[in-house]
């Protein structure tokens, strides 16, 4: 184990500060730690309280019976120079700092007597001034919201908010995380480290980064670059325009640099640039679920006209290429299409479509060599959807994206069952075509 | 009662080819409208059932005892013809042709045919070829999927899908429509129509167009600009690339033009172009719940630091002035702010921000002159936010635009109170910062 895995893995953990209050802080960690299924030990510190949430109390984490491996600390930044060497006298291997109230308000000095207090038990910080954090295969949620579902996405933020964000739509699409990390004021662990341990973490198929400046540009890039050779990096980096930039600079104390220059470095590192909220969901999404194509011929399948034209423009857009069918395909597909199919790129299957129109189709579409990429858009209450989806998935290595609208209650069941197996399916199919531009970018998927 | 209005506020409704059958057409359409609560008299036809979904079958439209304002027609296109000529002695006012088969397939004729005779009669149709539609005002919901939630948004649209997606993202998010017309072949109310019935339709305050083409450019610019005279009028126009205009043609025999002459015309009318699906939603529901500001000086307040960013760079670049707080303002905010908040713009109420933080804040906020806009982001989970806003909203005319992101079940709660109460919020800092540009670009909101 080295350093970090002692967080993220964590045996036991503390929670210094924890409250009896359901509005404190110290409150919803220890409830979400508890809630979140953690299977370690948990012990809220708190010298006034006997038992919070059932959970005995502790005047000190210096009392606990046993061992502790990592400390949540939410008390106010002055009580912490000592919390940090209570910590070191048990021998705790990591710690949160959720507490703010050290360099982002001047309190220089402060930070850096906890940091060498840490420095010298060998305890890892992540904070001060953050929101926590979450990892999901070892069900510990030190952060809030509540999220449990696991799953590929690792979310590194100097946002909580962006972050967190992140992880409420992957929750709420029940396509999950396996890490949120909040890096608050880095005084320690910083967004190097992470992107350096999450690239090495199986449980995490691609890292989604939202920072506001980077500390060490040359090694940012050293390991981002390396990182980036073996799975997908996506970023999201505010600070665009000048009065972004000021802004950016009075919340993290942020450096941001000329915005043209650092969209130059991700392109030669092979990381993709979300831009926007949106964009930096649906790349991980995407990201997380989909192998990256050998080429960029695309064919779109629909039971939607406009959503096809919507698509074909989007990807024309995207330097995506919707490849003209051969005459062997075309003739092949005429034989077993009603007449009112249009026999072309894209694929209209018409607004009476079945879901069996779809599978006879793309079991002789699926055979062309010709075609990089598969995507269905199922645009009306389709039912059998998935299943169509799922046989074809088991027929063939390429990507197969997707994109369901305007299908009513059978289309949340659909999208549903497509979720829970592992299929990430997009609201609409610009915001689907897009996702499959952020797959040709990235090196490599995993 | 206009020819229109005979359609939309019918007061009787025969289905032409009624099934028994839950997979058809003519049985979904039924079902809608029964389930929808539509309250006038509803007439299955289908000369081979007794009763379908509990109500009375007739062999014809002839045999229906009372009068009967509206025919819904899924039967086979060769059948029409003879379906007209019957509604025509049954004095109907108005019909919709979902079957196709017509135009589209080459079948001129048969639809030339079907024209003269509801010309002879006096009776308006809707398509052929189309998806039917809904008006809520008088719960009648002839299209699929069912939707019944009512609302400001009109949407008028040559894609089925397109238009079933906004319905349903505005029935999600209860915000609902006032009406979704499918526009199929157009063999007679076109958009034109459309546009001009709305703009004077007073359960509609935003007109939302998806077309691939228009068939008389000067009268449609002429009925657009007067309507966008009275109410915001949005227009989602694909076709964009050479291959997305050439699936237009084939999809719909539109003929697109020149995609930066109909941007032109946009400009000049007064007409708000989106991009895309989701750009064709957030206006549609920013335009039909916020009032258009005096001038673009926006203030934020966030208490999530990087969304404050996020919100800044957007805002930045759709030409919305992030001002200057002025010193005065900035006196008072700092008299009853905590020490961590940052007094600028965006106003950065910090990740421990409560409602109560927000509304002292913006108590004074909205008082300034020289604020038009105020943006809100709720980073975290703020119990409460709703009642923030439907205060302030009681103290001032100026638009207050909302996003609510990484929340929990807070926001969750606090989000679907505010769509109750008719106040719209945004999934992203962008998507909100978007909707105000479009806004802003509109010559009145209503």
């Amino acid at each position: 184990m080295n350093s970090m895995d002692h967080m993220f893995n964590a045996k036991s953990v503390a929670v210094i500060g924890a409250s009896g209050k359901p509005e404190k802080t110290g409150h919803v960690i220890l409830k979400n730690i508890i809630d979140g299924g953690f299977r370690g030990g948990i012990y809220p510190i708190n010298p006034k309280e006997e038992k919070i949430l059932g959970y005995k109390c502790y005047k000190s984490v210096t009392d606990v019976p046993g061992d502790v491996d990592l400390i949540v600390v939410v008390v106010p930044a002055r009580f912490v120079p000592k919390v940090m060497e209570e910590a070191g006298l048990k021998k705790v291997k990591g710690s949160v700092i959720i507490s703010g109230g050290f360099r982002e308000v001047g309190n220089v000095e402060l930070e850096e007597q906890v940091v060498g207090t840490a420095r010298k038990y060998g305890i890892r910080i992540i904070g001060p001034n953050c929101q926590g954090f979450n990892y999901t295969p070892n069900r510990l949620c030190a952060t809030w919201p509540l999220i449990t579902k696991k799953g590929p996405i690792a979310v590194i933020s100097q946002s909580g908010t962006a972050g967190a964000t992140l992880e409420m739509l992957a929750e709420d699409e029940q396509l999950g995380v396996s890490a949120f990390v909040a890096l608050g004021n880095k005084s320690d662990v910083s967004e190097i480290d992470l992107i350096d341990y999450f690239s090495k973490d199986t449980e995490t198929r691609v890292i989604s980064l939202y920072i506001e400046g980077v500390k060490d540009g040359p090694r940012f890039m050293e390991i981002a670059k390396k990182a980036a050779q073996t799975k997908p990096v996506v970023v999201l980096k505010p600070g665009r325009t000048e009065k972004g930039k000021k802004a950016a600079e009075s919340h993290t104390k942020s450096i941001g640099g000329m915005d043209q220059i650092f969209d130059g470095v991700c392109k030669q590192l092979g990381i993709v640039r979300a831009n926007d909220l949106t964009e930096f969901y649906d790349y991980s999404k995407a990201l997380g679920f989909l192998k990256k194509p050998k080429g960029n011929n695309m064919l779109i399948a629909t039971s939607s006209g406009g959503c096809g034209i919507i698509a074909t423009d989007t990807a024309e857009e995207c330097g995506i290429n919707i490849v003209d069918l051969q005459d062997s395909l075309r003739k092949r597909l005429k034989e077993i299409l009603p007449d009112q199919c249009v026999i072309s790129n894209p694929l209209d299957l018409t607004g009476d479509a079945t879901a069996q129109r779809y599978r006879d189709a793309m079991e002789i579409a699926i055979e062309d060599p010709n075609i990089d990429i598969f995507m269905l858009i199922f645009g009306d209450p389709i039912p059998g959807a998935f299943e169509v989806v799922k046989e074809l998935k088991s027929k063939t290595d390429k990507p197969i994206v997707i994109s369901y609208l305007g299908g009513g209650q059978t289309e949340h069941e659909e999208t549903e069952k497509m979720h829970k197996n592992g299929i990430p399916v997009f609201p609409t199919p610009e915001r689907a075509v897009r996702a499959m531009k952020a797959i040709l970018s990235v090196k490599t998927t995993s």
